[in-house]
């Protein structure tokens, strides 16, 4: 059904603490045309991850800020409708980074074409994308987990976690997990094979990792911060590592929150170094082949919360802050004709 | 002037916070005799150092704790009066690990018999000592600081720190110091040639350190914990590197005080590592070429506060841990006969 209306959703204010649905706008806008080497795509998935928190928020951080009135941005895959670049024609599928919007016009060398047959083309912006990378790298190249290790990964249940702890399990460790409720810690312990998992709304955390993990702690993937971070920092072992990917459970805070005391590292000659997956694109052809294989022989198992509709876009990034969502969150923005 | 009659401090009670005096206590007891293979010594310079709070506390730490009515533990320089070692003989200097007592019996394998005329043979509790392969492997190994780097260093005119920041200087860094005093600032500045030192005593401790590193922060050589720790985090470059060496400020915290909060480690892709030099040891020919080297050159200068008198060890270790030392502190506990 073609259109001459684009939609999209804008930063009206920047959020302070939890994001209101008030902070964002839904408008429209004409339909972009594309120029030389340009291609205009329609959005079929837009993926929303906690990084974005950061960029609404005007702090200094990896990247660049998006200003209020700019579109919020976001990895996509899109169906291309009108090409003016040679590498690709109308009805490819392609991997963009367009943001929130059904629309887009985009340089054609930035975008990736994908082949629907390989994998579904939604995994590229999950397990197979930048989330899955991001897990690859930070566990294996900083956290370097050896055979009978134990490997806990909070937010165990989401696109990077899972992922965590289902390729340390494939390395040969313990792998347990710390995620919200009691449905998320059984489907990553019966669905995704963990060991445990740690449902950290209930009860005593401490306890209950200690109890997980009985011979302590060697790899930490950090996705959440605060209390989990305190827990974990009391039961690790010698020369432990904590890859730091996230700390969301702190990017809504209007005060720089203390943290844990780091002491443990100090007798523990334990290390602690952030890490952000675009250092890392030298190990892009490893991951592809590792987590493509994996994904292929069903050892790493993926799960997506898919959202449909654009308009849903501010209620669901909200409740990925508030770990409402259940596996990698995705919007459907329009058909997948790939399915 | 022979004696039967050994001297010892031995721990009276765990300390709760800061020592006290009434925390030790001095001791006589018979002089031991060395068995086949044992040497006794008598003890010349005995090194105080902060580690030294962790091993009476009876915490988790990197070795054993000394239990009360223990003779506390230390790195000590002797005079072998007796020998049943045939590597060693009446009269030769030895380093050896003795503790703060005025003799001792040890296996003669363990001591390392020292050539006064080489360097004095107080240096081998000091800067060609394990604090000055402290300095060397944490900077090197785990700061990796690069020409034009800023590298900055707490507890500056200390054993470690002192030889922290000149071996940054050596390397082509800037080298900046905290330390707590004006005295020890220009002693860091004048003396031993950093390019700039913040007394955190005085003003505003971030706004000092701002202003002495124009450029932020590639390397923070950490010895003392709290809020230097907190000020550097606000400061840090991309890809920074903490080596954590040491966390004084918070040895004689009652309760487990909170540490800075770590997202400046997240956006920066930056690096806390614990670490203990007895780790390191592969590195000590190449401690004791370059450092001795440099030590000999004139290019790395060393500070010593001495104390005489084995029953000043108590006092004079509380005060360490308070930072009223100047320099390396040592006890001269009896006369030194290369001097």
């Amino acid at each position: 059904m073609p259109t001459s209306v684009n939609r999209q959703v804008v930063l009206r204010s920047r959020p302070v603490g939890m994001p209101k649905p008030g902070d964002f706008e839904l408008v429209e806008s004409p339909l972009p045309s594309p120029k030389d080497g340009e291609v205009l795509s329609r959005t079929i998935y837009l993926s929303l991850d906690p990084y974005m928190r950061g960029r609404i928020s005007g702090a200094k951080s990896y990247a660049a800020s998006v200003e209020p009135g700019q579109v919020i941005v976001g990895g996509t895959v899109g169906e291309v409708l009108e090409s003016r670049h040679p590498g690709l024609a109308k009805g490819d599928v392609v991997l963009g980074y367009d943001g929130w919007q059904s629309h887009a016009v985009s340089k054609g060398g930035g975008l990736r074409k994908l082949d629907p047959k390989q994998a579904p083309v939604s995994t590229v912006l999950g397990v197979l994308g930048m989330p899955g990378m991001t897990a690859y790298v930070g566990l294996l190249d900083i956290g370097q987990p050896k055979p009978g290790e134990t490997v806990v990964v909070s937010a165990a249940s989401g696109a990077v976690g899972s992922a965590v702890g289902q390729i340390a399990k494939i390395k040969g460790c313990r792998a347990v997990g710390v995620a919200g409720s009691q449905d998320k810690c059984h489907y990553v312990v019966r669905e995704l094979g963990f060991n445990a998992c740690v449902n950290y709304k209930k009860g005593d955390l401490l306890a209950s990792l200690k109890q997980a993990c009985p011979n302590g702690i060697d790899v930490y993937f950090e996705n959440v911060g605060g209390d989990v971070l305190r827990a974990v920092m009391q039961l690790l072992n010698q020369n432990a590592r904590i890859p730091l990917c996230g700390m969301i459970s702190e990017y809504n805070a209007t005060e720089s929150t203390p943290g844990p005391n780091l002491r443990p590292l100090l007798f523990n000659r334990a290390l602690i170094k952030g890490f952000i997956v675009s250092d890392h694109m030298a190990r892009m052809g490893d991951f592809v082949k590792d987590c493509g294989g994996w994904l292929r022989d069903g050892r790493l198992k993926h799960r997506e919360d898919v959202v449909v509709g654009l308009e849903k876009a501010p209620e669901a990034f909200i409740g990925l802050l508030q770990g409402k969502n259940f596996g990698k969150l995705l919007v459907r923005v329009g058909e997948d004709p790939t399915r």
